[in-house]
């Protein structure tokens, strides 16, 4: 079988020897464990902080040089000394960028079959980036019936959610993508009133044309400007919710990144500015994964997906995050669904 | 009667033409207002800021060329149309930097005398830098008994306060200011447990040492590099109060003044951060008031005051609060207190 390694830590932009794809024998199972035989690998822009090997500044213990990359996997569980992951379950967690891995069940659940929901579609809104969505917009975000919603990267894995969840909740929605093409779909399939081109317009001047009542939450998943142009619009007592940082994340430890250049707006417009790490709510996912899997099946909410096909396609996969070139939430597809 | 005047904006420090000083009649008062004869102006940081003539970026109108300068006043009313502040009432709120001065009432409150307490200190702590101190310790960072609080300018009016709240509230406090003096002043007399003297420690090493578990509460009035060093340190979902940004106080409108270099901490410390201006709690002073005036009858709650005599000295007793050769609560006398 395949494994992605994590060879040495980049200078910035993932390098062609930041992950080396290495020949191993199937891992042997012993009691209590599990091997998984693996299906989607979801990519997610956090995956890139993993890859540092420091311990400052990061919500979890890095992937270390030498060590398995990992990514939160869906899998089917092929062999099993572990009762609660039986052979044939679908059980999704934190895995080695592997076509097969073995597990205590730490970290992983079983996923149930969803009738009227496809797998990958199932796996790609349900594992990440919908309770991501959720909890970021609705629990950080708060956002009252009637309120104005901002979203960076809003045809992005979360945005794309985050736009839905929040008309379902009754509000004005304002997305920004790059393109076009990215900015067609947040009106027409991802519940956004208004999209806004940062390539090719002033995300400032529309921001203030499209909301000139001020923002009440604006959604983060990018930083940089996109974040000055969002906290120079807010209302007085509005909530910024920290979802991502993604401009930054390709910074070197140790390098300057600074901080939004309004942040004196924090007092100005008496802003909670306000982070999060899905990882923290994992013991109410199923709270979450009822409710998202509802309204998907109720048809008010969707999702866009790539799925990259092949585990030697995982690096580029991942690099997509950072580039934009997807076109949606990015899956690899390591190993077939089962029949 | 002399009045301060606002000339025109600074480039970057208060300048000698910024305010001008006039002479001229003392006004009169039409029906519903009353005339004040001032006593005691309490200089605050955040008055530099009202000094740009622009409407961005300012949590109320500014002040404008050719008008007054503002700021928080104690007074005697010395005639009267107006039932609620008859003469010889003692009234506080925001009024002209002049020896009288003329209101219908708005924005004042009659200030009640305290039996026991002198009438600078119950000005200099209840009028603005106390509910601050207590609205910002706790009902904005809301630190649990046992938390660890951290707070910048820490012997300026509204630091020596949140120390001592701290205390009374059951917290490990750390204060930061700068000389051996006034971090003397912090553990003998302000309620903290450790003092660091930013001017000679390095405060990012000194906060690790002192809270190795590190911080709950982080109470800002400075930003810049006091800030870098508390985000680092902060335990996961902690909360820091921005209060002031003095250091950013003398920026030029328009100036990109970068905010903290490590805000990627609010995703990955879990970070809330929140902004407050003591303005918005106005109709709760009374409550604040009460609850301060009972700590510092009982003896819990004391302050050091610097008052500067004359309202010529008016500009350079504001500048203090920038370069720090302050020793305590800043307020101008412009007046004498009543026999």
């Amino acid at each position: 079988m395949r494994c992605w390694y994590f060879n040495k830590p980049p200078k910035k932009d993932i390098e062609a020897d930041t992950l080396v794809l290495r020949e191993e024998p199937v891992p042997e199972i012993a009691d209590g464990q599990f091997l998984l035989r693996s299906m989607y690998l979801s990519m997610d822009a956090t995956n890139r902080l993993w890859l540092n090997d420091t311990d400052t500044d990061l919500y979890m213990e890095p992937v270390r040089p030498g060590q398995p990359m990992v990514g939160f996997m869906l899998g089917e569980v092929v062999k099993s000394k572990n009762a609660a992951f039986p052979v044939g379950a679908l059980a999704a967690g934190l895995a080695p960028w592997a076509e097969y891995s073995v597990s205590d069940g730490a970290g992983f659940s079983v996923m149930p079959k969803i009738p009227g929901l496809k797998l990958d579609m199932a796996f790609g809104v349900l594992a990440i980036a919908g309770p991501t969505a959720l909890v970021g917009l609705m629990e950080v975000g708060r956002p009252k019936k009637g309120a104005t919603v901002v979203v960076t990267a809003a045809s992005g894995a979360v945005g794309m959610l985050v736009g839905q969840i929040a008309k379902i909740n009754g509000c004005k929605t304002i997305g920004i993508a790059g393109g076009a093409e990215k900015c067609g779909w947040l009106t027409s399939e991802f519940g956004y009133d208004h999209a806004i081109d940062y390539k090719k317009e002033n995300v400032l001047e529309r921001l203030k044309a499209l909301a000139p009542e001020g923002v009440d939450v604006h959604f983060e998943n990018v930083g940089g400007e996109m974040l000055d142009a969002g906290m120079a619009v807010m209302k007085n007592f509005g909530s910024v919710v920290i979802c991502g940082l993604i401009s930054t994340y390709n910074a070197q430890p140790g390098e300057r990144v600074p901080g939004p250049y309004n942040f004196r707006n924090l007092i100005m417009k008496r802003l909670r500015v306000e982070g999060f790490v899905i990882l923290d709510y994992l013991q109410h996912y199923a709270k979450y994964q009822q409710q998202l899997a509802g309204w998907m099946l109720e048809g008010k909410l969707n999702a866009r997906l790539h799925v990259v096909p092949g585990i030697e396609n995982s690096v580029d996969a991942l690099k997509m995050l950072y580039s934009g070139a997807n076109t949606g939430k990015v899956m690899v597809q390591i190993g077939k669904e089962p029949a």
